[in-house]
């Protein structure tokens, strides 16, 4: 039965299902490796699994294409909880194998630009060669076919390897943000600690769509923690941005920014309102003044008023 | 009674008066002058008259400050009409004076730079005097206190002078607005060719305040008319703003504009929303793309939606 | 000779005259009361005076349209200081005269929104006459003419009238802005504490200029202390706008927004660079980060040494 | 000699060749092939090549993120060129394979998406894996590791495939933009028709640091054509933005809102500015008004002879 099933990007032993267990509902849940994105999501929009955890951004490649462009195209899936995860590598090998003997390594393409750098220290000579995922490096070493895999130290006893070095990241602070996503229903309740991600399409090519964007959020006091182009696919130079706002869908000031956008924009889709991942309600920015849901409230009695010529 | 009784900026013969005279129901009201603009829309808040026409702008002057404060202040009034009248001034003298007879010319001071340029090429030796209004001074010359009053030709008659110079006026397309004050009530409806008067006060000093109102007005296509600054009382550089925007405040780009504003400022003022003098719905100009009222709706059916997961 | 002599809005006995008495070099100058504002900038004009000293706003009534229009147009004349001086009104009357005996009262209308409430109070049913100037007014209550004079208790003895009510003003910190005005010449060192005044015409009445206005200032970290809206004379809603910016036009973010105002504006009048009146060094605002004289230098060698490929 | 060496995307047979190839003076240049994006642009860095060709947006994947990545840190470089290619794949086999015999396919990752509908209507079953450029999968399948591999037409002769399938391309008009990569240097002069590619950090998170980023590039009038986002490496929403605008680093206008950048951003990485591709100087979008240089240059003379008093 599909509501008890969460797909993940697997295979098992990722960084994603590591993640999906940090909820708390995942001990109830049957949960399923998929081989990729848009495969995790097309599960759930045909309803095989009630949600899925997917990789959406991280610290050192930014936002994750393949997440972000699977969630703009297709049946519209909504994002409804996010998770943190602090990311380092381990270099796993068979039993034995000592760092000299390893001349190729593999991992998945996300993985190379966090352990580039250890890379050029510690193995100058290895040949990067990629792999579906890292759990899928992991298990063509296990086969015998590459002689090292950057992956999750958690994935050595999976695929019978051992960890050579741990503790491998280039950048400081390395993390990765999941999103669990599912078919559109209505948000949870606001949090006060909330954020809101949409995909935007500026209409035509004129110079200052992309500013006016931004100014539907500014003058209704929305702070944007997120913003990334990503291509139409209708020739080079058209984009449409995916932005993540701080606020709530139910929020005032939230709606009133989205529904400007929905206006001056083509088009222009919602991907949900969800509680921030690691913020309480009271760590968030304070908001500016005048954009509290009580100041939209009493700013719409006075201009019912004023139509009325109660002034 | 005084559902009957329309006050004016008198004395009889003002420019105000003929202004009055253009509106249909004048014919049926009685018209009663009064000493001063204050007078006139007291008479109003007392309800010894139903309405009061005053001048508001002139293409000369500007803002009418007396006006404008009378309208900020006080008990809150409402504009109902705008009347625009060319204006031209005439010399009036009693009769036989000439030209180089006259040694003094009088009228309400906001006649001065109207006839400024006139004056030095024609009476560069006369010493002007200013009067309470414009058929005030006439009243003067008939008295013989002055020699020559700057008033409309229309008012010769009634002070028994006679028109020395006519059209006389410095600026081409001299023209003052004027309006119709009431106590407060419902607007009339939308003509699709309005005007919306507010007075708004900026809350603190910080420097970007007047660029934020603005932008409230600008981030929802509503076009400013006029902007007048007047200063609050409260010290060297403390203003207030008298903003005339185009369009209705129940037209939706307009009312969301000014909760906006009345969000993010201390004070709003609704000075009422009517009809444009001289403009039809036609001539207006196109309201941009995303501002028209089934743009407002359509999106807040989407906000709507989106907020139940109906996406 | 006329470098020693300073017109001002006379007559004798004017806040003006006292305004003028506080600047130092006014002990060596032969100080000439002139009946207008635009008599003493005509008499700067031509010669006659090195120097004029004229009202320019107040804090009840806001920037003095003579004055603004006076400096608007015509030949130009540039601001080099500024004075603020506080404003409270004396009824002045005929020695014997007493509040009951008094039926008319006199004073320039630039007095009367200050005294208004005080009048109200007071002398319910006494008849405002309005007057040249208050010394004027003075003058008249000296003649017989009316009964009492609104003006500084320091014009009594000048027109051998007595106070009989001193510190009258209808608003705290009534304060009035003189300056002092002169012919073309290079403005004097800044100081830390300045303020620059120009005059920006709007080009068409394309509905964001003045938005556009505003950001040219803005996105150099310029502050603005006074915008004030003045009919060009061309017609109802044709303004231009007298604008009193933080800084000196030597400081580089003041140079770079005056040369954008430039640009995109049709006409640009450079009224001066002065130093603020009550106001030191130490007790402006500060800069924004990025716009120190400093910061533009390093940015101009940063960009000079891009264009060579000296990156 | 490496001034006459030029590297590219390798291996033989990739687009970027074809790109390369199209420039006139490859003809008379060694073209060397490199491993990857980072590889060629470090031999230009050392020395052994005098310029690189690399991808650097195509209209699938929008801003490829390894060139942006290794432009954006490492030692500077500086683009010269553009090259735009429209880009369709071949199904590339050993000889005598059919559709059907078709079990796993391999490209470069970057190919993914630019085949993903036609091997889903097409090939639903085959099995897809990675390879590190797509010519070095029409190496693997030469070597029979795969079965197919999806590139260029051209690159079937190399490698002693054929092409089963062509023009294979999901999104309409897929093109990629190529840029010539060398070290800093005075850029060529402009043409009328140019562009100006720049990495702007933004300093701290304050909300609106993005808006005043735009605002710099549009008070002046310089229009933008590619904002795309990079995470700075420094934890989840750190990012810096890469972006492309109209003009040349020569013209006021850009020049202008260099500087101001650089004054506001706690770092800009000039990164070149060089003839567009595929348009002219008389195609190129009109300036807005009061942007030219010669608008520049009439502003400084006129905010000198106002510094001077010659007003």
């Amino acid at each position: 039965m599909s509501a008890t099933r969460y797909a993940y990007l697997g295979p098992e032993g990722t960084f994603t299902e590591v993640a999906l267990r940090t909820l708390p509902e995942a001990a109830t849940r049957e949960l399923v490796p998929m081989v990729s994105v848009p495969a995790a999501l097309d599960a759930v929009r045909s309803g095989e699994a009630a949600a899925a955890l997917v990789p959406i951004e991280n610290s050192v490649e930014g936002g994750i294409t393949a997440t972000l462009d699977a969630l703009t195209g297709g049946e519209p899936l909504m994002i409804y909880r996010e998770v943190l995860l602090s990311i380092t590598f381990a270099l796993l090998v068979r039993p034995g194998t000592k760092l000299s003997d390893i001349k190729t390594v593999t991992a998945h393409p996300a993985a190379q630009p966090q352990v580039r750098n250890w890379m050029a220290a510690h193995l100058p000579q290895a040949v990067w060669e990629s792999a579906a995922s890292n759990a899928d490096g992991a298990r063509l070493v296990q086969e015998g076919r590459y002689d090292a895999a950057f992956a999750g130290e958690f994935a050595a006893a999976t695929y019978g390897l051992e960890p050579l070095v741990t503790e491998i990241h280039d950048a400081e602070n390395a993390q990765t943000r999941f999103v669990l996503v599912g078919r559109p229903a209505r948000p949870s309740a606001p949090t006060g600690a909330d954020k809101t991600s949409v995909v935007i399409w500026l209409g035509d090519d004129h110079p200052g769509a992309l500013l006016e964007l931004l100014q539907e959020f500014a003058v209704r006091g929305v702070n944007l923690m997120l913003i990334q182009s990503r291509p139409t696919g209708e020739g080079i130079g058209n984009y449409c941005f995916a932005v993540d706002a701080e606020g709530h869908i139910a929020d005032r000031r939230v709606g009133e920014a989205l529904m400007g956008l929905k206006r001056i924009c083509p088009k222009v889709r919602f991907l949900g309102s969800y509680p921030r991942a690691g913020v309480s309600a009271d760590e968030v920015r304070p908001l500016r003044t005048g954009t509290s849901d009580s100041d939209f409230t009493e700013a719409a009695d006075w201009l019912a008023r004023s139509q009325d010529g109660r002034i």
